[in-house]
């Protein structure tokens, strides 16, 4: 039996909701049809092959898990009649529903990929929670460059930009990872090479000003150091933009090293399959932060398996959740209902077993779930 | 209790067998003596360490437990007591009785490595099965370069019989892996550095036609995209003649990107211990594939947690049973019975704890255990 | 209940302690007050991030289960009471309470960290064993090059220092992944590079004479080939010294391959993430061998999981129990339990459900435990 009530706080079912979402997106503005749908299930480019289908996945089967009883049908429902009805209520109602059951009550959203989304306002009026947000920092570059006329006017534009954002955002994000991969130098560039680089940016006419430079990637991972929030990296899989064996987090050590002293933390995201090495660099790096989203949520009914593996050598007190989701609201949910069974599963197991004192169980699960953000990005309860 | 009946159909033990297994080799044949059975027990090119046994091992000990009762022994009896069984039985009555206890309806055989082993044909009749062939690019290449006398007869003479192995096969296969590692140039090599290398090939005398030139491996890979049919290529682990490093399967993302285009499916063979890297590749590219073989078999008892990790992002309809067996009628068994298992068990469990719909667990296993291979290879059922 | 007497012989709970541990270091001596007993907790080189301790962690929270009912106190009491009591005690009854519970009676102890640690000879007297030792290239090179005038004085007093310490020691090990990665070319080096090389060390002053040139390294290897005793190399994770995807064992490949001849065996140690590669190298390799010390200390309750996925394809005649202590007694007693119920429980669950013989159980578990180290260093019983 699905039993919502049961699932929205990792600490305690009979607590009141408590999970941040350090990192997520907008939903999609309504209608969606099949396929648009079908899109969001997945992190390929491309329909699924023929005679295949998204559903058949465990992100699927976790949504049909979840969301038919959250708006009225029965678990696992058929696809058919659960798109019907989602269509049926409507695109706002569904998002209501779905986002009012996850227990969600700090939204902090990565504006970056905004076309067609909710911003964060909307989001957590939706889910009645509070909206934070996280500045995507190539999303300012591209911006800047727009406007800008010379080198100097980008640089000091976006120097401007990221530091205004600061001033209401709680962190910031970078794509590295998909535009160039994670091998690049770690030192901050020098004027020259910077100048050379912005040079050739803006020399790019109309769609050519997207930024895939590393030495322009790493003045905006510099730039972000120096406001000192937190700095959320995109790690591991993702979309086949990417090379993932160059999204290993265990390439950013030399940056992480020289980016120490800033004092800016920095929080490896998803990481999957390298979540091992993510954990690895939260342990031994008092400034790295380690992020289950988008892997728990793609994984399933493997969620608690893999989610053991990051707390293999992460310390408990660098762990953060998060959904990562991305347009649709049955992504929050399964998120969500994905994070708080596989930490309740693990944390009462070690517990029962005696491996972990029966009071560190539910102590731990709250840090995983909302402490250790609220920590970090400085939010209050 | 072994209950041979129990174990040959993924989906439903009550069902007929219904496995295709899509990769593959010959057995031996003729009387094996104790190392050079115990030498297709290990991928090691050389005798166990001194003080120890290849039978001490997951593989050894799946072969322990599942051969000696198909043979009229008990499980887990003394090695020397089973092998004395099988040579008095010969090598033909085991194959039989063994290869028939498995399941497989069809046999998709790599002809690549013949010597000693039984035909496709041999094989599958033995097994009371259907025969398929994967013809091996390297071996193609270089029976061709025996006999080609200048770089025009060669190319032509490639072409020409990779075509006409399209004709009859249902796929190919790569040893790239081996052979140079999969960090190669993604794109078709041009007609010079093409030439060059085919000069080189042909300039190396007797045993020295070994092709290990990545620019000839590429070229293997393109010719065989350009029939269509799918193309199997070895990632992960295997015999020493390999670094592991270089044979992880995301190595194949530019190429995989590369030739999409040209709609050939591709199949990434084994994979671990880089299998979740090959699942990921299955989940964002529609015309790549994961198999499981060799993996499940090594890994014996751990056969469910090894599967369970490729099945986290890997969409079902994408994955393909195989044992990869080589020499020995009991890696068949042990191959085939590893994979129903852990099928069963993780299905089972999944839809036990109301993750899976009850009804997608014997749909997904039959996917797996045959429908996929089925579908990807054109095989009727 | 904890039960330390259940736990010390992992093949065989009532018989007698029977454990090498065959990686470990000396324990500090004297009065530690809390910020150094938290040091020695972690890998990380600096304190716990502000509002984290490392107590939370799988490593802490394994202390704090099996330590203090070793004292007199309940397992998982706070920290605060049991720092109070250790210190009431004082290090030297701490440590012979807590070594001696550990079931060890072979301690393999790398001198080549020994500032403020107790010998080998006080650590087994303390623990009530035997003392054995390994020495660490890179000290013996360095104290050499602190005393040499001249290149061929270096050179000379080196194989000299390697040669005299073959004489008593079990073995030699390497820091090669901390000082550059494991990355290097694998043949031994040539006159000329190794003299430059040996120039360059000798003109360094000071504290300058810090072994981390590759030539150098890789010189160490070869030397200690030369002896044919066993040389454990560090490989994985470790403190943030290392770059962890340059300290995959698989990056060894070429120079297993190369010292293969040799016939000295390699000991590839901790290997965490990538302890699944080391275990394919120790397949596939008759002179490599694949260590679980560290790893299982760290990943705390995961400790059979982990250990599990060692098992997959390493040789069960291969794989060796360490706890690599450093420092604190009460590594010892986590290390050596977290492998004795690992042991225990994966072996009965394999034998249990038919995987396994019932007994190979206990045979396996007593030759990771024990026989494979006593085999491998020419240990006594």
């Amino acid at each position: 039996m699905v039993n919502p009530a049961d699932l929205v706080n990792p600490a305690d079912p009979a607590g009141p909701p408590d999970l941040v979402d350090h990192h997520c997106h907008g939903v999609a503005r309504g209608p969606l049809d099949e396929a648009r749908f079908l899109s969001y299930l997945t992190e390929s480019d491309a329909p699924a092959a023929d005679g295949t289908t998204f559903f058949d996945s465990q992100l699927g089967f976790a949504v049909r898990r979840w969301c038919p009883p959250l708006l009225g049908l029965p678990a696992h429902c058929p696809p058919a009649d659960y798109l019907a009805r989602r269509a049926a209520l409507g695109e706002e109602e569904t998002g209501r529903r779905l986002l009012r059951a996850t227990g969600i009550t700090d939204y902090v959203v990565d504006t970056g990929l905004a076309d067609g989304l909710t911003t964060p306002e909307e989001l957590a009026a939706a889910g009645g929670g509070r909206a934070h947000e996280i500045v995507r920092l190539e999303t300012v570059a591209e911006r800047t460059a727009q406007k800008a006329g010379s080198v100097r006017e980008f640089l000091d534009g976006l120097q401007e930009a990221v530091h205004e954002a600061a001033r209401t955002a709680v962190g910031f994000k970078s794509v590295a990872a998909y535009r160039h991969g994670l091998g690049f130098d770690p030192a901050p560039p020098g004027p020259g090479e910077l100048g050379a680089a912005v040079g050739r940016l803006l020399a790019a006419r109309d769609g050519g000003r997207r930024l895939t430079d590393p030495v322009l990637l790493r003045h905006l991972l510099w730039t972000a150091a120096g406001t000192a929030l937190p700095l959320q990296i995109h790690t591991g899989f993702g979309d086949p933009d990417l090379r993932l064996h160059r999204s290993d987090p265990a390439l950013l050590t030399d940056f992480i090293k020289a980016v120490r002293p800033t004092g800016c933390p920095l929080v490896l995201l998803h990481a999957y399959p390298y979540h091992r090495n993510a954990a690895y660099l939260a342990h031994v790096f008092p400034h790295v932060y380690a992020d289950v989203g988008l892997t728990l949520s793609y994984t399933g009914a493997r969620a608690a398996a893999v989610l053991a593996e990051v707390l293999e050598v992460a310390p408990f007190g660098k762990v953060l959740f998060s959904t990562d989701a991305y347009g649709l609201p049955e992504l929050y949910v399964a998120g969500s209902r994905l994070f708080t069974r596989a930490v309740r599963q693990l944390t009462q197991a070690w517990a029962d077993e005696g491996a972990w004192a029966a009071a560190d169980a539910p102590r731990i699960a709250a840090l995983l779930g909302s402490g250790n953000a609220r920590r970090l990005y400085g939010l209050a309860r």
